[in-house]
């Protein structure tokens, strides 16, 4: 049994968007501190998360990579891939524990904000009551992506959705025609689809679509223009409130 | 005349939710190279934007002052008090703009991000046709909160609204009960009856109350454990998603 007082602390480090520039000092000092720094990737691909902390690392700290299984030729919404994740999720949380559990800090990088449809969420309801949990806000995709459409997004009294592509034509529609503003995320493949619930709810003509919001090959235009129906799973698409302005 | 070649750049800076430690890099770099360093404030009180960046002020650097005018006697809503904020965007659009103009680069810091609810926006609109404008992305309030409430909020496909609690009762527990998960901000008076619409959306038992999120003398417990009725303007209140979670 290890001694509660020398467990390790688990920082949950949010990172922004993807330009490296839009860390904080707080994740720099948590970054730079830890012993062991971990982070999620796709099986075969780099971790974006790694990328954009990499000039921030300590120098000789142990890296652990979380790679996700690959569940491609699995139906999304399957049972089999539900539980594929979720074994996934329960080893990488045994593989935190232990290095917490000799007493060591893990900083587990996280794109964006963490507690934002963040992939720590699901180690952090598996650790919370093991081990001391700190975690350090960060700038959110959505926020990055309003900055640099150099977009206004909400006014006095705005009702803001953030609603994601994935759900039905007929309820994108009706959400979106009861928001003063919205962000939409996980275009992907979802895309034709979007564009025909945001001109059901006269709202084409005022959206923005933003792919690989602040990282150095982001494209910004408006939603109209796009004439192909392709898009990025982390595209996103911005309503700009219209509300109550002195 | 001004050539436009050397007039100045105005830097829109997010400060994040109000530890000086969640301010980016990004942030850190504009403000240390501003000559010119503009803040809001209400009339005869600290501001807060200034309070966050303090550490990061350049020395030297000019230092503009924007503050709100007292309105308190004039109702919310009324048109009197539109016009009042409406001259003073105008007022402190042409203090920046006369800066701008002389070639130099003016650092506007906003709490929070930029452009989510922030009065950057205001000015922001009446310069940008006249002036480059670059905008620094921040944590925004809520993020912070989630972090430090240490609450997740959105899994997988939930939808989020973000409401003022300003809504009349009704409206409030119509989009609550609409919502996977919910941030009401602007609590302020409107306590009592944001929880009666929690109460009416059976989500009174989930809801968190956060006040003054990541500052020293934060309070963070159950929305349903607050007893009194009375919460600051920038209270807010959690909603936390209930999503797909492998």
């Amino acid at each position: 049994m290890t001694n509660a007082a020398q467990t390790g602390v688990l920082f949950g480090v949010g990172l922004g968007p993807g330009d490296p520039e839009l860390v904080t000092m707080k994740a720099v000092r948590m970054i730079g501190a830890a012993r062991v720094v971990a982070y999620f990737a796709k099986r075969g691909r780099e971790s974006h998360a790694r990328a954009i902390a990499a000039r921030y690392l300590p120098q000789g700290c142990e890296e652990l990579l979380l790679a996700y299984p690959v569940t491609t030729e699995i139906p999304f919404g399957d049972d089999a891939y539900r539980q594929a994740l979720a074994q996934f999720y329960e080893e990488s949380a045994e593989r935190l524990a232990e290095r917490l559990a000799r007493g060591d800090d893990v900083a587990l990088l996280c794109e964006g904000d963490p507690m934002f449809y963040g992939s720590f969420m699901h180690l952090f309801t598996r650790l919370q009551s093991r081990f001391r949990v700190e975690i350090c806000a960060g700038v959110s995709g959505m926020s990055g992506c309003f900055a640099d459409a150099q977009q206004p997004m909400t006014w006095g009294d705005d009702v803001l959705t953030v609603l994601p592509a994935t759900l039905p034509e007929d309820a994108l529609a009706q959400r979106l025609g009861a928001s003063d503003a919205a962000v939409v995320m996980k275009l992907g493949g979802n895309f034709a689809k979007l564009r025909r619930a945001l001109e059901r709810a006269g709202l084409l003509d005022r959206a923005i679509y933003v792919e690989r919001g602040t990282m150095a090959d982001q494209r910004i235009m408006k939603l109209r223009d796009k004439t192909d129906e392709t898009a990025p799973y982390f595209a996103m698409a911005l309503v700009p409130g219209n509300g109550r302005r002195p």
